[in-house]
């Protein structure tokens, strides 16, 4: 047994040979945020203030004390904010997140020679002790951090050193100690020694604030027009513009924008065969006019998208784009770099297939090349050139079925230089592979609540994206339909299930979308099947847009209330209330302050009225148990006198959603002044 | 944008510029065990199956296969479990811990190119697709496996290669490539291309049994004798070896056996100014005749220790030591070394407090002196001395208020040339600080137990010892009193009380202790407090052993119970049933196999019977849900027939607890064979 062996000793990462001090017994756990041990950052978006807090302590009575440590990723100086116990060695800290951009943090904790002097010193003065000692004591930890302190701060130390220097009253001695200007002082100037620092440094991304709240409009520019003959150039699809921020949209998404390839194109209701005339899906990109970084010819040129992405702009919307990284057999890349794909035996490239069917028209990208860097940076070019064309939304086709890890270097990749840049994950697959690809960047994710029809069903999915760990780096943007999905309850339910699912995806999350043509309530479906009829992946489409039925007035009412009420912009404060009824749905969500609060109450069942109770949380609302107050039904303008206990009647004929602001009623006190 | 940017880029891990392959896209996360990321150590003891999980998956839709690896710490050769998928992408697999040492274990993860290959082959023959291309797609990664496969499996592949190049009946090819030994070389021959090693290595000690599963037996040897007029000696103490053992326990932990020191030495019941005979406290370790390394005078010498543990040996026990790293100011380390203390400005050493009381008799050591490595170094020898004697288990007073990592690094060091070695960790303070105490390394732990009495409290308490995290590391050892507690529960409830609290002691951790006098149901505290008059702690006493009233048969026949049952050997098998009435707890523990079940059923009221149903989880216990059952009264020998919904009644006074051996009835056939 020597030294050597302590030295070298075991895994502890902490005694280090060359140092003096002891290893540090300060242990940090547990902070929050942190995702799988650091190994993800966190979302938030700018003007939010993060909460950092962890487990904080030390062997022994000492007091601590515990800073967050946080700077922008891109600069070294670190800022820092105090943090406070809470409870059971719980620590909390909090700091404004400014820019859109990301942050790193972490924390530092140590030893608070003044606070544990303090307490010491005070029970046993109080005990009647004398403490001439310990006011020596004292005295070298004021000295020790008069070499820190500045200004009025050296000038108290200094002080305090002198009070104990004269030896005076041992009462005045220990009052003038024990000012909250020492402590103050003492704050500021304290040591460090026998700290720590967290030994991981963990990210936030700090995003925009379009990443957690906005309504999205899903469409085929192609078929925006009034011609049946052939599909709608961006000229005539941006006339379309003024309708949709007129319903409130702030993004307007397009399927993909580029030339689509010839061979094995489908036909009408995906047929195999396509006749001249039929216009080929949108995701067979790439044919000898262009792959991923052109338009097609039927949709108008370059200047003629980015004439329409000003449109929108000019009327407060951004224009999403569709990433689908895949190729028709005509695209440049599949004659150029035949490595990027799986090549057979036969020398022929690995079309789509999903045994036994195939697809014919689709050469999936090989992720697993040995030419993957050329490929990442083809395709990062890809999206930086529709980035210099304006475009800061990416919707992203399948993400699942190409490599998470590219997925994680492209969207940091892109985000150093374009923080601004928003990525939708369009992956509908097993809930893990769903969470590892916003774990790894994505902005915002798709989410099973396509298919979440019911109040149990409904409850826990929306407990877990909002209140689990998930809320941290999966924001989940709902759709009720996609160009893909008709679901059934829209088939069956008509124009009450399509109000009921507006409303609910408008308001469970702040980033919600809808696929076109669900303001008219279009539900054909392929019989027996989740899908449209003549749908528009396959043919352009002409349409009514003004048809009978639709819920226009109802899309744009609901959109009107997320603008004026904050409380819809944030995305975690989600809460379910308790109602008897099983076909009722109640929940609510409320700013910080708590200044404006909406309460949802939603009919699940698009074919009956349905009543119930419902039990509010009144303490959490800060109100009286038994204190009425006032609702204002955000649809229909009324007003009403609430309570705890609270009935209410639901017929989806009428209206399968309320939308209420809780407001206290003013406690007017009706005894006048004098004056 | 360039090549440099992507090879350098962001923080990910994954993209190394000078690998051919592409980062692998396979995600392993979720593992377990794993404290904290890795930082500490599970624990197990030899002869345990570790069963080791974790998500695993990869984007896209090729199959994938996982391998737990592991080795002793202190071997290179790693060896190797299958995994298996278990459902929603969480894998799991298991070795044997077969020797008391560290080991240390990963994830290896890969994609399965024949697996995904047999799924896509077996889907297109199924649909009377053409094959033919796939089948030289198969022949690729038979001939690529060929290079890997020895053996028959050589044979096998190669033979499965032949057919296809003999490019004879399609149907026949299929079937043959598809065959489970083609599958089975195939498994033992797999590329790992693709794959990924998980980024930690995770570590579990591997204790033996008696860290888990031992009955404790605290005594003060020096009141073991017969004569008031001295204390005794260990030759007389050694007397009480054959009765402890008869009752039954494992371990005999003795309270500090070394000199005590004079310098203000306490009297009876903690008095200031001890008298000539006053022993003093065995706490107050040091003084002329020697510190941590010797023996008191008045129970012996060395040679005496040593006849002792060879006596308790010699009836299958062990002898535990105390460690109690402190100093009466007589020590010689507060003479030699100064610097191991905290030296105040007056230039004296800085006693033991508690604002505003006062403990001059002790000198607490400094963990944050600069010296600290020699203090480390002199606190290990001390440790290994006794280790040297025979020692192998010891209970380590107030080590909360002691360095943590300090105990991180002392235990990992002993047990690197003695594994024997168990720490019991005696700190009863915040919970945060008790778990960083187990997981920096202690064997096992004090507990809440001693002040957990009703139903609620205790059935919350003991699901987060045992179902929760903290299984993984912390083991409770249950002490229903200490030479420092007598709860009150003892001293108002008596005699039902001790039956009671022993039971439970006994039966809801596999480890336990009891401070002597327990078995005679000595309960005479400082009036008010929970401490014992007279304690031993600061006089040596003289016990009659066979005192009327004692309860030495009812702890004999438990500890008998326990010995006989494996299922009361495991600490994490504890689940509790529920029953109507709060008064009564009901909770089981059984073998993995099931072919040991134990059921314990206890009124927690020491003073008045109570009656209730239990409900039992007969589906668990793999009964039919109206299926009778037999039970055996482990106290009373008689045999019951229960069923899933049971009333019992306990009444303190006869029985406060139950131990029943839960059988399932033979289910004898009545029909004769015709021989």
């Amino acid at each position: 047994m020597t030294t050597q062996r302590l030295d070298l000793s075991q895994p502890l990462s902490v005694p280090q040979p060359d140092t003096l001090e002891p290893p540090s017994g300060i242990i940090i756990e547990r902070v929050q945020p942190e995702i799988d041990g650091g190994r993800y950052p966190a979302k938030r978006v700018a003007g939010d203030i993060l909460e950092v807090s962890a487990d904080i302590f030390k062997d022994g009575h000492d007091t601590i004390a515990a800073v967050v440590k946080y700077r922008r990723k891109d600069a070294d100086d670190w800022q820092e904010a105090e943090m406070r116990h809470v409870d059971n060695d719980r620590w909390v800290g909090h700091f404004l997140l400014t820019d859109n951009t990301r942050c790193v943090y972490t924390i530092e904790a140590f030893p608070d020679r003044w606070a544990t002097w303090q307490d010491e010193v005070e029970k046993k003065f109080d005990a009647g002790q004398d403490v001439a000692l310990e006011l020596r004591e004292g005295r070298l930890i004021l000295k020790d951090a008069l070499s820190r302190a500045s200004g009025d701060d050296r000038d108290a130390l200094a002080a305090a050193i002198a009070v104990v220097d004269n030896d005076g009253n041992q009462a005045t001695t220990v009052r003038i100690l024990l000012a909250p200007e020492v402590e103050a002082a003492m704050r500021r100037a304290r040591s460090r020694r026998g700290g720590k620092v967290y030994d991981r440094e963990l990210e936030v991304v700090v995003d925009r604030l379009a990443a957690r709240y906005a309504a999205w409009y899903e469409m085929f520019p192609r078929s925006a027009g009034t011609d049946p003959t052939r599909g709608a150039t961006f000229a005539e699809a941006s006339q379309r513009l003024p309708v949709i921020a007129g319903m409130g949209f702030d993004v307007v998404y397009l399927t993909p924008i580029h030339p689509i390839g010839r061979a094995f194109r489908k036909g009408k209701n995906n047929t195999i065969g396509a006749g001249p005339d039929d216009p080929g899906v949108p995701y067979g990109i790439g044919s000898e006019e262009g792959g991923h970084d052109a338009i097609e010819p039927g949709l108008g040129t370059l200047e003629d998208f980015r004439a329409f992405v000003a449109a929108a702009a000019a009327l407060g919307m951004e224009v999403a784009l569709d990433v689908a990284f895949q190729a028709s057999p005509d695209h440049l890349w599949a004659k150029e770099h035949p490595e990027w794909f799986t090549i057979r035996p036969d020398g022929t490239i690995h079309y789509a297939e999903n045994p036994p069917k195939k697809y014919q028209d689709i050469y999936p990208l090989n992720f697993d090349t040995l030419a993957w860097r050329e490929l990442w940076l083809e395709l990062r070019r890809v999206i930086l050139f529709w980035v210099a064309q304006g475009v800061k939304t990416f919707r992203v086709d399948n993400p699942h079925t190409k490599s998470i890890v590219f997925w994680e270097w492209l969207i940091a990749d892109v985000q150093h230089d374009h923080p601004e840049v928003i990525f939708l994950s369009e992956a509908f697959t097993r809930p893990k592979v769903m969470k590892a690809l916003a774990k790894a960047g994505f902005t915002q994710s798709y989410t099973y609540f396509t298919w979440r029809n019911f109040k149990s069903e409904l409850e826990a999915y929306f407990t877990e994206l909002t209140q689990s760990e998930m809320t941290e780096y999966y924001r989940g943007n709902l759709f009720p339909n996609t160009h893909d999905i008709l679901p059934f309850i829209l088939q069956e339910g008509g124009r009450p299930a399509f109000k009921m699912r507006f409303a609910l995806a408008a308001t469970l999350s702040s980033v919600y979308g809808i696929y076109s043509s669900y303001e008219l309530g279009e539900n054909t479906p392929v019989p027996g099947r989740e899908e449209y009829l003549n749908s528009e992946k396959y043919e352009h489409k002409v349409w009514d847009w003004d048809r009978p039925g639709n819920i226009i007035p109802y899309i744009t009412r609901i959109n009107a209330i997320r603008r004026a009420h904050p409380a819809l912009h944030r995305y975690d404060n989600l809460r379910f209330y308790p109602s008897d009824d099983e076909n009722i749905t109640a929940y609510g969500k409320a700013t910080a302050d708590g200044e404006d609060r909406v309460l949802i109450v939603v009919n699940l069942d698009p074919f009956d009225a349905h009543e119930t109770w419902l039990h509010l949380p009144l303490a959490e609302w800060g109100l009286e148990p038994d204190e009425p107050f006032q609702v204002e039904d955000l649809l229909s303008g009324e007003t009403h006198l609430w309570h705890a206990h609270q009935h209410i009647r639901l017929d989806p004929h009428d209206e399968p959603a309320r939308l209420y602001a809780v407001r206290p009623i003013r406690r007017v006190s009706y005894v006048e002044g004098c004056g």
